[in-house]
């Protein structure tokens, strides 16, 4: 993962243009991706696709005519969206387009003017400061017109119509934990599940932020109601706790499997109430849709000082850690995949057991955990309380009240609710 | 407001009496008071108005008919109700009159007998102490006769008709904290809100403890359904930690607003269960009316050493302590005044907030309470939530998310649920 | 009690069998129980009674001839359910059927076999250590025959046919907290019971663990109805904490009972959430059943080293700890005795005690605990709080409550809701 990370680290991303489509080129050559194109001007909801924003070069060039400022050095240079522009500007004109990050010196910020016509530079804070004054060269090689809005999607289906949604932003340039590590674990992901007998149709969408966000719920608003669970991935590549974002709701089942496995895990955590700001759980969650949606991260956006700058970058993220973080969401799907309720059909006192093999022989010591597990889930299979419910209450694992489940089932005590 | 709480403070208040009138008087020389008077023998619920009580002088005369204790220095020199006594009597019989306080030798305490007839000096512990056998002569010139109960209101009129109650109690005589300190803060309260243009209608009452409180409910059962909010303001004068006690819902709006108050302030604060002991609110919050009424203090009841005594005198209120809770009530009331439930006209994904001037331009960085807010208000005007819900939630103050309210109304985003 | 329970030590108890039978004459002897026989091969929902276990005599004898084991020592020496054998094994195949307890190597272990056909010794593992290979003489004079499972019941009558259920096992052979402490607690609550005027019915079931539970709920399947409230009583003679185990419902009368009880004590205690592993409120709480059905203890099963042991003897348990325990559940059963629902006949604010003589006739001063519960519970007598939830809310004792409530019906201020 984190060697296609570093693949797709120098492409120049944006909401929209030919950086989304090459980025999407490369998901694609690992997993089947079926790409649309959504024309500028289309409404979608209170919005509107914007044009589409394509860059060629950018530079700055001093008063002695040495290029100072290279976008061909890192896409982060430019301000996203900057309009086209060539000429000579004076040291204090050229000020009012540069940003900087005074308190990080050597670090480029990450900035975007997507809906105000502007164009910017972002460099070193430190580069700034040592400009002498005099005439500036500055050269965008950008343009700006009608085009369209690009998002991928790869669907893999499973036994049931009803989806499980993987949201992933693509629009953002050489950041690499926000958002290469959502890019390379969705892929990966989707992957791991082709390999599975999958009961959900999973859909991992390869969207913009925001506005790919709102345009694909735009377009897909009557199918919403199949999406039963979903998981934004952002921010889930550094070294640092797993923060889990819950849904709106607050107790969708993505929710209690995300919470479960965190505490099962080994690994820091913290869980975190739904707030309105964020990434695309934003739109998922916006209170006409309210759907089951939360999002996993490591480092939450805004919080860590990397956040949006050129020191987000391939070494910010580890290989090891993008394995930790796509074992954990295989964890919460394996879940979900599993997660039933079901009815003890022998709900008068307890069922014996031990002539069906399921109990131990002789008695007087400790129970197992297995057999402990078998007791869960009999008492608390009454059709209100679902495996994972059991889990939770129980304290065992989802794998142990699972496997309980199946020889139960085996036994005949179990049947689906 | 303490200069006015030192005019009322010699005043001998009882709960009926030509004191409580005068204190009246004297507030409504600052706002318009309407005085009732309910005769003497006047069922009101369980209970019956009993006869008026009036006193002119009192003292004791020790055997040398030196005056030893003497109405005119504290009219917390006598029981309150007293019936009327004059002639002499042995020390041990004098003894089984008076009042004193072993553990505070030096404070009178403050003692009452309105429902049992009974005559009784209260005084410094040392003093009685230092008392020669011999004849005392005792004289108490009260009287007890059919006459009325007297309680004042102020009705400062709002938009509507629904009202929020605000209760002190007017019978407690030379006692600083409890209760001038609510009076002062009522009065001053009224003078406030009658600057104000108003949604609701505020009704003040400045009853006797207890039976003033029924006798009020009983004349008035018929529009308590207009009270929508209440608070009662008792020993709100003193330098303790403002102490906040839940109506009997403990869910009221009322409840949530004072919470909010309280957590958003920079003062030590506690919040307390709603209990059946205390002041007035117990009878607001009987089971058979159960009104949304808080009770707003510093100091409880009971908890504190100068509680009915004379130590609670008027060095034991401050004029920064009254202003403070002064302003405490204003930020409850203005957020009564200013909640409502309102509907997201956009409710699918956020709605485009730049367009409407209500987001940033450049983005990259963190936004702002400002936008945040609005992002709150956006998310979870579904009609289920009302802005005090969401300031609660959001963690944000009620006035960030109040402007972003008025925001968002005037962007056209939020419509009256 | 601690003397009953050393006249039960030495009778060798298991699932069938004299031994039982024995037990519940002895018991039978203080209070009267009506014995029931169950026939082997009998179904019970998913079990079936299983044949009669009878044991006269047991024993090893070492190459020497030597008795190194003797059943007449202890009855814990032989596994229960051991199939008869008679004959000569070598060492290594006698160890095969030896179970010891490494870990504790002077302590005998207690094991049985009740469902698979087999025989064993069990011997302290330092007895193990030291045996030298040769020929081995083995004896266990058992017999498993068809026979009967037997029960006992004793049915304390009260006003209602409501019951409450006092179940505790009578299986286990030579160990006192487990569970001789449970037989002779109610043994005695039961003579305590009887010597009372009731509101309940109180039934007392001696029965084998799980099997005779599981057989007696198969009997009265159709009078579970009439169980309003339950307790297991097991493991409670020994110097530990209280620890109270939850019904399933988690919010049954038994379970606030309980809390209330242990809360209000002087002793340390835990509550625990109901889990479905334990003793026979397993079956009791099937889901099926569901019955209000505590189970109280002490120690914990499998929490104690001495758990199932030969250390769980005579001096394991204490009569004063036995005495504690007593009388914690009379304690509960006489919150449950008194516990109800009233109302309020006054909910208009509160009615004037003092021409009741509920309150004090001085005013000034604090109310004490008796007048406050009073407040507490005609404020909360509104049809939706038993004097038990006026109680836990209030933090004052039951007993406070239920007198108060006692005086405000003797004043005509409450009725049965």
């Amino acid at each position: 993962m984190h060697r296609f990370a570093s693949e797709l680290f120098p492409i120049c991303r944006s909401i929209t243009g030919d950086g989304v489509r090459e980025t999407l080129s490369r998901i694609g050559a690992l997993i089947p991706i079926q790409v649309t194109d959504v024309p500028t001007g289309t409404r979608t909801f209170d919005w509107t696709v914007p044009r589409e924003w394509n860059i060629r070069d950018a530079y700055i060039k001093d008063p002695s005519g040495q290029k100072i400022v290279e976008f061909k050095d890192s896409s982060l240079h430019v301000m996203s969206y900057s309009t086209p522009v060539k000429g000579m500007v004076s040291l204090q004109e050229l000020k009012q387009h540069l940003h900087t990050l005074p308190e990080r010196p050597d670090w480029i910020p990450y900035r975007t003017s997507y809906y105000k016509e502007d164009w910017g530079f972002c460099l070193r804070h430190s580069e700034m400061e040592s400009l002498q004054d005099g005439l500036y060269e500055v050269c965008i090689d950008s343009t700006l017109k009608d085009g369209s809005l690009t998002y991928g999607e790869c669907l893999i289906a499973g036994q049931s119509v009803d989806e499980v949604l993987i949201s992933t932003h693509v629009c953002h340039p050489a950041l690499a934990n926000d958002n290469l590590s959502g890019m390379v674990i969705a892929t990966a992901l989707a992957q791991h599940l082709s390999s599975l007998k999958l009961r959900y149709s999973y859909r991992f969408v390869f969207i913009p932020g925001t506005i790919g966000a709102i345009t694909w719920l735009a377009r897909n608003q009557s199918r919403t109601g199949k999406i039963k669970h979903g998981l934004v991935l952002t921010g889930i590549g550094n070294r640092a706790p797993f923060h889990y974002k819950k849904s709106r709701r607050g107790d969708a089942e993505i929710d209690s499997a995300a919470g479960l496995v965190l505490r099962s895990g080994s690994e820091p955590y913290e869980i975190l109430d739904f707030t309105p700001y964020g990434y695309d759980e934003r739109q998922y969650c916006s209170p006409g849709f309210n759907l089951p949606v939360g999002c996993l991260m490591r480092s939450v956006w805004g919080t860590f000082p990397e956040y949006h700058t050129s020191a987000d970058n391939l070494d910010f993220i580890a290989p090891d850690t993008l394995e930790g973080s796509l074992k954990l969401c295989a964890s919460i799907l394996d879940i979900l995949e599993h997660n039933e309720t079901l009815l003890n059909t022998n709900p008068y006192c307890e069922p014996q057991l031990g002539k069906r093999n399921l109990y131990r022989s002789t008695g007087g010591a400790s129970i197992s955990d297995e057999i402990n597990a078998r007791l869960w889930v009999l008492n608390f299979s009454d059709g209100q309380h679902s495996l994972l419910d059991i889990a939770e209450r129980s304290g065992l694992s989802f794998k142990l009240i699972n496997q309980a489940a199946a020889d139960l089932k085996t036994g005949g005590l179990l049947i689906a609710a």
